[in-house]
């Protein structure tokens, strides 16, 4: 099966979850926008074709299903590239962890855009400074403490007792997060500690596959356009 | 199977999709916080059980299994309870849909809430007032036109040809935004137009099911203290 991910160019975006697998798996896949540009996929956004109409990018062109949300893309791959273990009990849980990782993905996303993410960060800034304050000290704390519970449930190496798209997932958001917040990253991994993530994170980077593809152009920069934003005066204070 | 729901007494929340599906379908269920008290939520999210760990309610036991996640859950019951259809590509898609109502609820909820959810509302009422006209000016329109032409390209009826959890959902998620943005949903009503929701909204309240549930004392009423909250301040301007 060649795979067809849809995802706007110049971000990592939620695309890269899904890329994530895609690569660590060695999976055929075209990364069609990058080819043929962002109208590639406004066409399908517009509905002009049959079946399945998505609301967002990133979606997959699997055959002649057509897969949107980012979760609901890992949860449709891991089968096939296999990135989840087979008992329907853990799937359900693969599946439960990776929304759990997109609900904080949507919360760091609002970071920097508290009030609409059609107005410029610069239109928001006052409200953001007060929103990534509450990201910082209330919820991060809470997700990732949550994380850091799961992987020991894991057996300390692994979300789910072995590897899946939920390590790869974790590995991009402690990346993101690092990326974006720095200083508040490293206070939070004297302060919970986080030591399972931080090993977690390493072990995936050393992963031949990602290794690789960390290395190739494909792997975008983190950047000020994208969701994981470095903006020092949303970080902890220098 | 007798399923066991797990969610906070006093509101409808995420629960309330979860209830209008097994509601709908006559499941045995027993929403156990109503019965023991919000202690019985709280065992489960400090851990103390085996397997799948919750990261907040709902979440479902069902034998063995324990799924969190509202549209994970939906999914899970789907098949059971009848309420998705058997092909692969349509759950896929009646999943995708669910993540999309999960997004626009998260928003919602962001919308009285834009600078954190341990604030209370009236710490945050001058942003809220900003959040909330883009939630009406912007993020509605789009959320609510797409669900209309998926909709319209499952027939009129429903979202997939035939009766499904997303329409029970599409039902929960029209009647909340109604309570909580009456003018501002009026005017959207005209603007777009959206007859099938309308339609839609009005036929899942007839089932007769629902019917019954929603006159019983189970249907909690929305209030102030739920995700669809009815601030006029944030409603359209008289």
């Amino acid at each position: 099966m060649r795979y067809e991910l849809y995802y706007w160019t110049g971000i990592q975006g939620r695309g890269e979850f899904v890329r994530l697998a895609l690569e660590d798996s060695a999976a055929s896949y075209v990364d069609v926008a990058r080819e043929q540009g962002d109208d590639a996929i406004v066409r399908y956004l517009d509905g002009v074709h049959e079946g399945a109409l998505p609301f967002a990018p990133p979606f997959l062109k699997a055959g002649r299903l057509l897969i949107a949300q980012t979760a609901n893309i890992l949860q449709y791959l891991g089968p096939p590239l296999g990135l989840v273990p087979a008992s329907e009990g853990r799937r359900l849980y693969a599946h439960q962890l990776q929304l759990t990782i997109a609900d904080l993905v949507a919360e760091v996303h609002d970071s920097h855009h508290p009030i609409a993410g059609s107005l410029y960060y610069e239109d928001q800034r006052v409200e953001a400074r007060r929103r990534a304050a509450d990201l910082r000290e209330t919820r991060l704390p809470k997700y990732l403490d949550y994380f850091e519970q799961v992987l020991e449930r894991g057996g300390g190496e692994h979300a789910l007792h072995g590897h899946s798209y939920v390590d790869l997932s974790l590995f991009q958001l402690m990346s993101g997060l690092e990326y974006a917040f720095p200083r508040a990253m490293l206070r939070l991994g004297h302060e919970l500690p986080l030591l399972h993530l931080h090993a977690l994170k390493l072990r995936v980077a050393q992963r031949p596959r990602i290794a690789a593809y960390l290395a190739s152009p494909r792997r975008l920069p983190f950047n000020e356009s994208d969701i994981f934003r470095h903006y020092p005066e949303l970080d902890d204070p220098a």
